[in-house]
């Protein structure tokens, strides 16, 4: 069994660094010896580097563009503006005079250049709406820096207190002014698009400025995902179903690693032993570092687990989980269970076989973006139930309190997101008061179970699909997409012409 | 003709001090020698000390708490808490079990307890609601100072960066929230209420807030007076017309009064016969300086135009206007036009008949609450037309901004509120994606022109009156009230009737 605090420090790990998202800009630790271009891939560590292509992604064009915001929106303290980067792309765009549609993206935690290439959907579908394409970087990531610079930005507490969620509504709200402004584009009709944080922002935006668009396409936005809304185990509930719907024998040889890896981190030379086995560069300092290492793994595989080859997170095969398992289970009879582990988890972390040997992060408490976040307002509870094939660990609040001062002198608000986006009652909430938001979510995705499944009202609608992973729908597509994703996206389409129709009809009706 | 300087600073005057509002926390000019008593009404400088009753307003019971509110929301720097008062009233709410409504009055610029012994539309109709009552005061006004004291808090822009619309919303969203969970009474229906600012505050907060509210009568909320929405002339317009249609004579008294003020100004001993004609304690530094004073005298009887005698503003008898015009009118023959505006304006200024001699603000330039506000968010356009009893000006932005920028070190954000709240489109907006907001208005109050005039959808309704002056559906009930009075406080009783029945048959429906 690996002992308790090394399964405490892995579940506030998980809680604050693994809990996002698509981007892993909050993935520290798996910082991988490969080539650079692949590290660059870890928005965490890369938000101070540009994006420069990924492997087989499309390359969409788009000008870069920047635009002066204030820090502080909602107070008037005497601090200095700061360049916010945004793509964007007009050549389909029908303009100001036609009210031509303005598709904008919710840019999240990570360099944007990153997201406009991971999302292709936006880019295929703006064509045939004519509609502008806008991807606005998140503030504090990527170029996006106030203050000049990353050292500066996340120099302390104080110049890192505006990275908040609020902030950058309030960004985006404003750049779609005043870009409207520019263009004499008033009348164009703002729709928004978002995945994972992106899609939180999305819907909250819809949510906290009806006036400034008129519908949010929300990916994977586990926005119930706080507080007591849904089970803390939730999250890890769907990784273990994700694998054991492929293979209960590889779901248990799992579950009966984390006792072999704690038991041989207590023996003489057992942390030697551990690092041998996972063929990692330096030694491990404890056996929970390889657990932590191991959980993201699992974590990011269920997140990632699409139906064909991709390299959003990391090179994988379609059906990832499928291969995991197909590699743990199929190894030669009288295989250690470390072994098998291991052999599993190089899908995840060593698909192209180039990596020689593997790196932990050696500063687990550095300053990063979205552990800021999560320290803050972000406080999104996990814990394990004991059906999952983790180890057993219950959501404590105060220990995750006490993680955040001592790493980052700050005191969360654990409350404060409800607060302001609703949460409690929030079905009620938003089939009274709310309109015109798709909650699109794939089952496979870990996170689908913090999101809005069911439909609310007649314009806030759930698009569930049971073998879809994160935001598997905001990708571009391709050849190999299977019929319920093609539907899927379809019905999307569908939607958000019914929002655009709908504008239309009423713009006629009053004085604009 | 009065000068072009002296109008300038007039009307820079007006845009931004006696611009606000039932409370008169702006009005820093008309300060007056006379009682103690008769000083505090001026919230602007008795924000400091507490409200000690008003003649004959009735004295409602409640109990006084403080809540520790966090100075900033949206931010995470590292400010200390400050205490936020409210008063409340549960002597005849019906309780968590049977959700009892909570209705809660969004406090404005000034001490709380003046505007809940003004407030008593709230008071009276709670009972028969079974609800409990909430007045929170807004931070930076009365008792609820950060840092400890008002000398701290209005130190400087750094201290006052804070005193912001969102974050009153904000503060107003957390106390609920906070008061419900220690009260077990999550499930209980918030309903907002509001005059003027505070009016303004209700409609946001139900537009951003939805789940945390259910409706809001904003009372007198002139949500438009920003940017271009309506004519900077409104305000102006209005208060001439009231004066107007009580007599044509009146009117154009009034309208030749500023040339013949402002000629004299301009003579050897000028100022000093004015000064004496006006009664004033010491000695005027300029004929703008009077002009300023009769204005404010004019828009606060425009604003207090009741049919009853009342002391809201000042003691003042029943429809004060016409008072006015009946002395400015009825003086001997002969009498010189400065003597009748005197005799008028003394309706305003000295109804009691206890003033010896009146004063002038010693220092404008000091810091004031709504000063600022009206030099950071509240930037609302204000100019006079050809035909208004006021000497022509014309809003000027830059003229404003520099005025600010000199006296508050501040550059105001001009379009920042529209993008938060709505404004351009605002119907469209409202009428897709807003519900349940009652704009009350008269006619005869010039912030009307400035409100939502006409209904925007089924839920949200406008309730104009003729005859109603600045929200007077809001204060006590009187055995004169005139009929049109009692119906519209009826019609609102029935649409919040309404809310609260809708509430709680979709409650059933869904899992609280």
């Amino acid at each position: 069994m690996a002992d308790s605090k090394a399964t405490l420090s892995l579940l506030i790990f998980l809680a604050l660094l693994s809990f996002f998202l698509p981007t892993l800009s909050s993935l520290r630790p798996p910082r991988l010896s490969q080539s650079p271009k692949h590290a660059r891939r870890h928005l965490g560590t890369s938000s101070r580097s540009n994006y420069s292509g990924s492997l087989g992604a499309p390359q969409y064009r788009y000008e870069t563009r920047y635009f002066d915001q204030n820090i502080d929106h909602f107070s008037f303290s005497d601090l200095p503006k700061f360049r916010q980067r945004y793509l964007i792309n007009t050549e389909h765009w029908s303009g100001p005079d036609r009210a031509g549609p303005i598709f904008f993206y919710c840019g999240n935690e990570g360099d944007i250049e990153w997201f406009a290439a991971n999302t292709g959907f936006v880019w295929e579908i703006a064509p045939r709406f004519r509609a502008m394409i806008v991807f606005p970087e998140h503030r504090y990531y990527g170029e996006s820096m106030p203050y000049g610079s990353w050292e500066e930005a996340y120099r302390n507490r104080t110049t890192l207190a505006h990275l908040t969620a609020e902030q950058a509504l309030a960004d985006f709200s404003v750049l779609i002014t005043e870009l409207k402004r520019n263009l004499s584009a008033e009348a164009c009709p703002v729709v928004l698009f978002g995945g994972s944080y992106g899609g939180m922002l999305a819907s909250w935006m819809r949510l906290k400025y009806p006036h400034i668009a008129i519908g949010a396409l929300a990916a994977s936005a586990p926005i119930l995902q706080f507080e007591d809304l849904v089970p803390p185990e939730t999250f890890y509930d769907i990784v273990s179903n994700d694998f054991r719907r492929e293979s209960v024998s590889c779901f248990n040889t799992i579950k009966d690693s984390w006792d072999v890896i704690g038991s041989e981190g207590q023996k003489e030379n057992g942390l030697s032993y551990l690092t041998e086995t996972f063929r990692f560069c330096k030694k491990l300092k404890s056996a929970g570092d390889l657990s932590d290492w191991l959980d993201s793994a699992y974590s990011y595989l269920a997140m990632a687990d699409y139906p064909y080859p991709a390299d959003f997170l990391m090179p994988m095969p379609g059906n990832p989980i499928k291969e995991v398992c197909r590699r743990i289970d199929n190894c030669p009879d009288g295989t250690g269970i470390l072994q098998r582990i291991f052999e599993g988890v190089s899908v995840y972390y060593n698909y192209t076989g180039t990596v020689d040997c593997f790196e932990l992060d050696d500063d687990p408490h550095g300053m990063d973006g979205w552990n800021w976040q999560a320290c803050t307002e972000m406080v999104m509870p996990s814990a394990t139930s004991r059906n999952s094939m983790f180890p057993a660990y219950s959501y404590n609040y105060t220990d995750y309190e006490e993680w955040c001062l001592e790493n980052y002198h700050i005191k969360p608000r654990p409350t404060w997101i409800t607060t302001e986006f609703g949460g409690h009652g929030f079905k009620h909430a938003l089939k009274t008061f709310g309109s015109n938001i798709i909650f699109s979510n794939g089952l496979l995705d870990p996170w689908s179970g913090g999101s809005v499944l069911e439909d609310v009202s007649e314009s806030i609608v759930a698009l569930v699909t049971e073998e879809g992973a994160h935001h598997i729908d905001l990708r571009p597509s391709t050849a190999e997409d299977p019929d319920w994703l093609v539907e899927q996206r379809e019905a999307e389409i569908k939607l958000i012409q019914g929002w655009l129709d709908d504008y239309f009809e009423r713009r006629t009706v009053f004085d604009m």
